[in-house]
């Protein structure tokens, strides 16, 4: 894209029929409303006006998905562009959103609205300090030039005081572990004080180096109010951590900016409330957006669920975000995917075969943690899995001749069912 | 309550059956995952679990209104109330968020799941700044004792440069509106910088004072980044201004807070974006819940819809949100209601019917601008019509002896459905 328009791509659903749909998103987002006004001259339309791009019909005479639409029907599902330019808008991210996504979810002439991609030009990338460390900066801190991050969350999720964690984190250090992190649950509490739980896992790491040579790296959760995360920030790199864990959603897209131009330490975006956004398809957000506006405020490793995780999400939605999480854009690195949500060893040679890479952290809670023969056994089995999908080896074939990879496939296979 | 437990309601739906659900839910967001872990004592049990309060069954053998829930079915639809140990959580809005919603939308349990309640401990109100002006507040400043203060937007939504705006914003002074409000999609963009635009409509606001003897409220939107906000509000209240509008759900709770942390102005907070997070009945968050986390961060004015509105919402699910945000909570003043969205003198005396209340803003964009009789006229027929409310007149009754309600109902009646 070569011009100062930015682009966005809506699934929409419509009684009155798409390009009458698409031309109301287009006057409620810039020069219209609901009736003529005295100020609205030619001029003002050709400078600012949102033009429809395309417009695409895919169905009609479906059900209306969303209640309280108007129109005389039948109604007409298919995607249409709009685009609108930058000078309207200008960089800032509440703006953009405010914009190509704003009151259109309440439109009365759309009874379903999704907002599926975004193009912006070249003028955001500059403005945003985008992500600072991506996949090759990761991977350079934790030490791990190739192959899968192998992590671990601190569980129970709740409730261990911070001397319990840090020699936790000691424990998952000693056992081989690559990344540890936080619960979202757990971020600056009365029974697990931020400050006191930070130095309780950098002391318990350190003791682990002392026997390993090596220290993970640990996404202490920082997320709070914004004088706090920045004071947070500043205490991790002072103490000498490395890497600092955010719930995006909640804390918001101002925030996780500011705190990115605060810190000086890879952000792993947890994405927490996302279901909320996304998860009934005729409403919301696309994953391919969410992320691009997060990657451009400043996020380094994003969570996209997991394959046969615990969630709603099919395997085929979690595939098409990881490519998006690890696509170049607006200038910005490869970020690192997440793989996370009941992942154990089972799952590595399918996550493997269908993203193709292992630029990838790929974090286990109870897939390690709750390993019959102890955690560096859980550790042991998800580097085993990853090594056999790595050489193309079938999984239980491996497990035949490595036993910790065994006990997890008969722990883990099947364990969400029961 | 008395205790120090966060009380949550949801409305949920699942092919599990309601208690399996939410014991499930209590879990995911306390002391569990999928699987049983080695560090889950009793004792932490004890003090750290997630309760199941209440378990209510509204209905059986429902559609599932979600994709991807697995259960042996029937659906079941009911709500349930979880508690939280104020312990495990602490009182940041952000993480009050991963707890009471987080990852609860992503649950494959779970076939629709909507927090609709909140009940929050005392410390809440201690730990946040809460609303500095509410109902009260606003009054005084905008120097309108009673009745509802009649507002208007700025429009067109965008196009107009700085001068044209503080010229607008000098003719609907003039005109004698309370309050004036930039459109959401006018923040600081290249074709109307934020201080550029400021500077004229104060100036705007003088030339008009000097003849009328009053200044309305003008609420400048300052969404963007964080240091902008900040550095927008000293600016606002340097320069005189009285008021600053926040598009709160692009720009994240933590940015509210910290804004308001850092103004000595009302935040009139706009709530474009809520669609998406809302209009899914079995999805996402009610305006009960949402009002009140915006108002606990500081807001003081909350948009609320209006009646009949070119939105998909219907009438009563406008006037119960009004009715949350006049509701005094967490220790904090009523909050004002900000009725908007193809507002005209035509719903004047039905909103009034049915809140009770002038305790409002009215705030009407084509409803004054498009007036046959321009500006003046726009904003007469509004008073008019709450005249009529607010003595018990018949609105047509009214409009035969006043010339500008008569026009408004003209020309506003039925002007969406054409």
């Amino acid at each position: 894209m070569t011009d100062d328009r930015i682009r966005a791509r809506y699934l929409i659903e419509t009684p009155v029929g798409l390009e009458r749909a698409a031309t109301s998103m287009a006057g409620e987002q810039s020069t219209g409303t609901f009736i003529a006004l005295p100020g609205e001259t030619p001029e003002l339309h050709r400078r600012h006006a949102a033009h429809v791009e395309s417009i695409e019909l895919h169905e009609t005479g479906v059900d209306a998905s969303l209640s309280g639409s108007r129109g005389p029907g039948p109604v007409e599902r298919g995607e249409v562009v709009l685009s609108f330019p930058l000078e309207n808008v200008g960089t800032a991210l509440p703006n953009l959103l405010a914009t190509v996504a704003g009151n259109l979810f309440e439109l009365q002439q759309l009874s379903g609205i999704r907002l599926i991609d975004l193009e912006l030009p070249a003028e955001f990338g500059a403005a945003h300090p985008g992500s600072q460390f991506g996949v090759d900066g990761t991977r350079e801190i934790a030490g791990v030039p190739t192959g899968p991050i192998v992590g671990t969350i601190v569980k129970p999720s709740v409730g261990l005081t911070p001397t319990q964690t840090g020699a936790l984190a000691e424990e998952l250090a000693l056992a081989g572990l690559d990344f540890i992190k936080d619960d979202e649950l757990m971020a600056d509490s009365p029974h697990s004080p931020f400050e006191e739980r930070l130095d309780a896992v950098l002391r318990g790491l350190d003791r682990a180096a002392e026997q390993t040579g090596r220290r993970p790296l640990y996404a202490v959760n920082v997320s709070g109010e914004i004088d706090d995360m920045r004071r947070r920030a500043d205490l991790v790199a002072s103490r000498g951590g490395n890497c600092i864990m955010v719930s995006v959603n909640a804390v918001g897209i101002a925030g996780l900016r500011d705190l990115r131009l605060h810190s000086s330490l890879p952000i792993h975006a947890h994405r927490n409330g996302w279901g909320a956004l996304t998860r009934f398809p005729q409403l919301g957000y696309s994953y391919q957006v969410w992320q691009q506006l997060w990657r451009l405020a400043g996020a380094d490793h994003l969570h996209v669920n997991g394959l046969r995780n615990k969630f709603w999400e099919p395997d085929d939605s979690v595939i098409a975000s990881a490519r998006a999480v690890l696509q170049p854009m607006n200038g910005g690195p490869a970020a690192m995917p997440v793989f996370s949500s009941a992942q154990s060893a089972e799952q590595a040679a399918d996550t493997y075969a269908a993203i193709g890479t292992a630029d990838l952290m790929y974090v286990c809670g109870g897939g390690i943690m709750a390993h019959p023969d102890g955690v560096a056994a859980g550790v042991a089995s998800i580097r085993q899995a990853w090594e056999a999908a790595l050489e193309g080896t079938d999984l239980d074939e491996y497990a035949a001749t490595h036993p910790e990879l065994d006990a997890a496939l008969r722990t883990f296979r099947g364990a969400l069912s029961s």
